[in-house]
């Protein structure tokens, strides 16, 4: 971290801000111009806060030089993090793709869903029990009772289950989760990224819809400080001015965070775009780009049609996407190859 | 709610719709144009999800006439909420600065802002016992031991108090606090508002990053469903591009809040702006706009120097912004004369 | 066009509003409710400014169910437009990539970038002879001298060039200019694009960094009304909240366009990222998604480190791409296909 | 400007940028850690491209310590300028308002605008002559002949007027105009910008809908350094994912403009918000803000209901507005004096 000082910096504030640094471990390398005097600070600079340095009336400017994330850094863990859940591999090489619906609704429902999608190829299935909605008068979900129907698609298939936690106290009937998902409203919720961390199990994070990445990895962090270092990071879509879109695709962050970072991405199409129409060529093109997996919003219940969502595909639409996206992965960047 | 069908919808698929909208007890008024088909819902529609009749394959698009919110519609409730706290009444008329450091750091410290605070004519003491930070290394707050501290500065300066929740587990040590915050990486935080909503205890809930007014509006409603009607809106920045400021302060929220619901829309320009010497001019910018009230951060330990954080005033500083409110609030914008 | 009115409107003013409309040659199809009444407009809507209707006081709600531009409508031209650019068509299952430096700098620079992407397999070549700067101190471009530069690279490698105009009096410049690019901040310089829908030249259109799809098909439609139907739809990169890479690549944008109009949609990654290690994910992302076309920035010249700028790849590194775009195009998302 | 250096730099790539450095007239100091080597670039640094030098291997990152704009900083110019238009100043304490139709309609509208504004208390009249449309398909303005119906009002009112330039070969036209109006989609039309510089005549720069402050500062920049000083800069809301109102109003920029520029800075609520409900809270907001002044659309036709825009107020609105205002100033937030 370097901090450029104001012409002329008063003595006693100066001193304060040395006694400060040095307090919190750090040593500080001196570079005084004719006008210009630059601190930079030698150790572990995580701790510090930039804004606060930057609020002092002494200080013109503060640059950070190194990431503030360590755990999560490839620059101090450079090889690939694999992921294995129940047998299935994510990262350092290995794709997955994660399918369900959006919603658990029966036991017919996501056993359905479950033997579908995994005939297709997919590795793991997803389905909400709990469901953040924007008004308390929509359905919630299942909860409970949808955490034990994906228990049974679970025994039904074979394939490891992935779903939605919203609070802490909700941890316990998680027991026989595979993949405990973080949704995007929950990015920084930080008590429960703590409580995240102190459990033996993977975590699904997905970005939250205003974050930058560097934040997104600093919630990585929040699990990894723990000791939990089973972290899959999710792009899903940010907020932006666009209305054509739910939310818009940052396929960016892909590559970004797999320079960044160790752990595996992946890159969930359907949320991001909401429309059905747009999953198939965002799926290519995040699986082009890099990404170490999928996760798809699939239905099966085409009699049923009024809970066959905006964004979900159908079985056999799914299965034609799994087909491209396995033509298309030799071909995919890969962060060794690439860079 | 206007459904536009496509042309020639299939008519079993029709068939499913209507069923389905009947079956939530809403009557259908049908508009058969040449090539347009119009569907008008009459009932209660807050509990039918847009989108996924925009997903149906017969559908155009969908239009809603009516807010999805219903408790916080200033439609059905003309009259303003006016909230007592612990004789501190706010909205309707009646108008309070909640002031206090960013973080509750000794006994001393916050009994002694209590008291600055109180003397310049704040109505309310704020402090950070619980905080949200970026980073795990970062300090978090002192927790039950800074809300203890908070309740000696309510007993030396008589000022009733604000204070953070983070997750409900914690809601036990809320006891004695008079006023619960929710954070904007909390708005959104459904399972916590819903607990929030079973309390009898005026909550104060602050905006998103990036939330849109209505899905603000909604979380409002979320602690209302469950029979709390003492919700607080705080407007305190959203995310855009701009780097100068931290959050963009959206003003236009406090008239486009206080025509939408009946409930007091304050503004908290320290966390908007993050830089000093913007908090008082959009201070005097809230209060002309209309605001009941106002949040702001202040600080008292000149000595410590790094206390002093970017966006807090001295308490000098507040003595005479709260001088300016004083004189600026007679000309303000208000809603029952302006509109 | 829906016009859904206030309960009770005032009838002079609804005889006004039913007299406008029906001078606009509109005829309206009336549907009246209980407590709502509907408006569908039935005619060319295109003209009608939604805004102006939405403001009256007896106006509840608008709703557009057209789209507002006619001539880059796929509704009303389903076949892929192909544009053949001296020889290379782009469009209609023809993919291009259009490759060359930022800046002009020099002949030799020029020619050898030329040579260079063409022996990789470019279509076309790109430079930049007028610069849009952000500081009016930094290098604004070799203007006409640049042009001429371009056109003996044109010579020298029988590649058709594209550059960007800034001024619709720079035109008679652009004579020898195979494809005349509008750079993002000039894509609602209505004046320009008026200017350019009279030429018989394609015109390469950029999406501005804060325009939704909507606006960016209505910019085209300026240029195609007045008669020139050759334009070429860029995506390149929009403006977030993300700092991280320059701009927000919106990949989605690459099948929404598709889906909505017949026109060629190319992806610049180079710009959009502004980091050389993520234009060749990106690159590959936009093919698989379905792109029509690329437009790469390739330097050639090694030994003047300072020119080489932070999204230029290396003449080898474009090659390379090259060779990756080929091998992925085969199993990218077609729209007739995949639709 | 400071560069730091990766650790072990490639000497020769170091020479080069060293040398290159020192060609631009900069001096360089040196700062050399353990790990660490930080160059601390002394002189003129304006013309300098950080993202040039950023994207150099040998680079870990670069950090501006100067504003890059030297004529519209406060630090090179303390004083406030003050525009003297007709008569009518504004900056340095004077506060006008600048107030008319959205589009000039018939020479009867804007005369009659005119005689009601100023005697409302406004200092200058406003209408569009060139009117900038999404759609090709929208009414574009009377153009020249709107600007004769203004020079009527002008000599009818005494008003100086304000109208909106689109393109350079119009400037003729704009003879007797008093001040030039560059919209938001053109501040960043460069070679506008730079024709602007070279005319006597003040030029109301409105901020872009995705620029950032920095960005609107040197396009200002652009103008003033053609040698025209007179500037006066207008925030009339950025695009965001807000859509309540059309745009979001940052009035933050009011208060952080003023400090880095010398320039006056007014807020144009109207198109900011697009709701005229809103503009009365928005002006006194801005107001109190410590803005120089207004750009308010006001319509005079009440008969014609029509052509009443979403977001123009009725003359007798905008005379209680005035009235508000005038209360309001006095209490205002001064530059000078409130920091």
């Amino acid at each position: 971290m370097i901090i450029v000082l104001k012409e002329n910096p008063d003595q006693k504030q100066l001193n304060n801000l040395t006694d400060w640094l040095k307090g919190m471990g750090l040593d500080i390398h001196w570079s005084k111009g004719e006008s210009t005097t630059i601190m930079g600070l030698v150790g572990d600079t995580t701790k510090v806060d930039m804004a606060l340095i930057e609020a002092l009336d002494i200080v013109e400017r503060v640059a950070r030089i190194q990431e503030p994330f360590k755990n999560a850094n490839r620059k101090f863990h450079p090889l690939d993090t694999v992921i294995d859940i129940g047998g299935a591999k994510i990262g350092g090489g290995h794709f997955q793709v994660i399918a369900g619906p959006c919603s658990v609704e029966s036991t017919e429902q996501i056993c359905g869903v479950a033997v579908d999608v995994k005939a297709a190829g997919a590795g793991l299935l997803r389905g909400g029990a709990f469901k953040p909605r924007t008004s308390p008068y929509a359905f919630q979900g299942l909860r409970a009772k949808g955490i034990e129907m994906l228990e049974a698609a679970k025994e039904a298939s074979g394939l490891p289950i992935v779903t939605e936690v919203m609070d802490i106290n909700h941890l316990p009937l998680f027991e026989n989760v595979d993949v405990i998902q973080v949704g995007a409203r929950n990015m920084q919720n930080f008590e429960l990224l703590k409580e995240l961390g102190t459990m033996d199990k993977p975590i699904l994070l997905k970005r939250g819809l205003a974050n930058t990445l560097e934040e997104f990895l600093m919630s990585a962090e929040y699990i990894m400080a723990g000791g939990n270092e089973k972290v899959i990071l999710c792009e899903r879509g940010i907020r932006t001015f666009e209305r054509a879109t739910r939310n818009t695709l940052d396929l960016s962050a892909v590559p970004y965070l797999k320079k960044q970072t160790h752990l595996p991405v992946i890159v969930d199409p359907s949320h991001a775009t909401g429309i059905a129409a747009l999953v198939r060529p965002m799926a290519l093109a995040a699986t082009a780009a890099g990404a170490d997996g999928l996760m798809i919003e699939v239905h099966n219940d085409p009699a049923h049609a009024l809970s066959d969502g905006a964004q979900s595909l159908k079985p056999e639409e799914f299965s034609d996407l799994m087909g491209a996206v396995k033509a298309i992965r030799p071909y995919s960047h890969q962060y060794h190859k690439g860079q």
